[in-house]
């Protein structure tokens, strides 16, 4: 990553920022990478999970660059999850009113989805990526082999997003999360790194079409509209939300007549493949889930956006959901 | 306003950021017409002054909007002073990843100076402006007639600005300043609104040129090189310190044979006709100037760029001064 942290920077020093847990695994071979290259790193190690992913924490950030002498010229490098990149990434992009980052996811959900397309940002206490930028990467790269330390969970968060790329725009990639399931859950890194590299196509395709989620963008919200909502109100991971979100909406798409059941049931089979949940065995209070739909940022001026398939790879944007199809959608999920 | 902020907005909703004194004059008329175009306004009000400059304010002002269910397609109207416009900016910048603001500033610096270029920012303890961004502005609404009410300190704070924009681009707004200076300290609307007119049309004529000040921008930090050094290190208001900042510059240009003596001491009238300081009974401690100078961020990878006049008028930047050339410039500022 030395070389390009090098070629992003316009002067001799680099921050790298990563957690405790990623620190103890890449934090010297990094350290050793970007020293390689002839930068001054300076490292910040903040503490793993959503906690960091604030504007305390961002403030931290700011005071150990301002104190190592970054300058604009200088570059951020991210090592580590969506958490690391999101808050380093943010602070990237305020410092000194923005500098040069790179990313280095190492999470499954970090390389196909949280590091590609400029999104950063930290949280509110009451609402998640409130405060945040767009500001692009200088590079983002993914290097499967870090995967094999992933704790499970955190891999089946990157699935549901590989499941979601899939569903919206790739039904090839589809069939080969189904052929090759076993080996990708083994994280064989001969099988990871195309379909990584096969994400990263398909949101970078999605996002440089529409970087500001004005419309096409949009798209990539699939799962997420219902998914965001179960995520807060019960405490999912994100990934296991956002199985739940795409099969709430699958099925509204299917009382619809938009998509025929056997396309939402070949969902089904795949998110069970990966262990992602596709059904609730407590239920979701659908009255709470639509204030908090209500309130979450993806609604304008009081519309409310789905992202429905109308078959594997193929998805479309609609504005005229009812309250009561919300409602059947989230009964659906009652396991 | 209303009807601006209409126009920028998506939604219905707009969030009024001003402080406390300039809320006594005019929150109600600024709520009002923002009502009679169709907006539902919230009002924050934040303490004047720069101490209002911070993450933490900033995090307040999100709390705010957030409760007042502000959403991507609303708009945020700052209504004050640089303070205020850098504040609100910074958080419509960055709030769901920046949504629309229109500045009003209500300063004569404001009106010639921060309202224009898109920057903003809140400070850092340790480093004014540390985290920013650049986000530009839907509109900027300069009415004259709010520098009635003006303090004397904060109308040098525009007028030194003013000269410097005279100083490197303007040799006609030079003379007129001159010409015109009793009637522009009587606050004489009808021979501000020309000037202030120009003075945005200098510095939007800039910016446009090159938005991220690598090249052109960088004529505008005439005087702020050791200007920016004397405000921090004596406390000085920003127009002072910019105006010995000139002095110290312009100096320095002479020492170098860039400009005639005529020109400096032209320059040196005007100030004074502006009741500006063009020397420090004190002295300044030029080593310490020096040590902030090499802090300060507009350098990058250790060079310290000047902006030196050549004319009334006409600048360059220069990247090849010595320490011995600032300690001399420094030294001719003793009154």
């Amino acid at each position: 990553m030395g070389r390009e942290a090098k070629a992003a920077a316009r002067g001799p020093k680099a921050a790298l920022v990563t957690d405790s847990s990623v620190a103890g695994l890449y934090l010297e071979p990094a350290l050793e990478s970007l020293r390689a290259a002839r930068l001054e790193a300076t490292s910040a190690i903040v503490p793993p999970g959503e906690g960091s992913k604030t504007l305390a924490q961002a403030g931290e950030l700011y005071d150990r660059m301002l104190r190592a002498g970054l300058d604009r010229g200088s570059v951020v490098v991210a090592l580590g999850g969506g958490v690391v990149t999101d808050l380093a990434g943010f602070v990237a992009a305020t410092y000194m009113r923005g500098i040069a980052w790179v990313a280095v996811p190492t999470t499954l959900l970090g390389q196909v989805d949280a590091s590609v397309g400029g999104k950063t940002a930290v949280d509110h206490p009451e609402c998640k990526n409130l405060i945040g930028a767009f500001h692009q990467p200088s590079a983002v790269l993914c290097d499967v082999a870090t995967l094999a330390t992933l704790p499970d969970e955190e891999l089946r968060n990157g699935l549901a997003e590989t499941v979601k790329h899939a569903m919206i725009r790739d039904a090839r990639l589809f069939e080969e999360l189904g052929r090759r399931a076993e080996t990708i859950l083994a994280r064989d890194p001969a099988v990871l790194e195309p379909i990584v590299a096969r994400n990263v196509r398909i949101k970078a395709d999605v996002v440089a079409a529409d970087e500001r989620e004005s419309d096409t963008r949009r798209i990539l919200n699939y799962g997420h509209t219902i998914g965001h909502a179960l995520e807060s109100l019960l405490g999912l991971t994100h990934g296991r939300a956002v199985a739940l979100g795409m099969m709430a909406e699958a099925r509204m798409a299917e009382r619809r007549g938009l998509v025929g059941r056997a396309v939402v049931e070949r969902q089904k089979a795949l998110l069970e493949r990966f262990s992602l949940p596709v059904s609730l065995p407590t239920g979701a209070d659908a009255e709470r889930c639509l204030t908090i739909m209500r309130h979450d940022k993806k609604g304008e001026a009081g519309r409310m956006r789905f992202v429905l398939p109308e078959a594997i790879g193929r998805v479309r944007v609609v504005e005229d959901v009812t309250d009561d199809e919300i409602r059947a959608a989230l009964l659906s999920l009652a396991g």
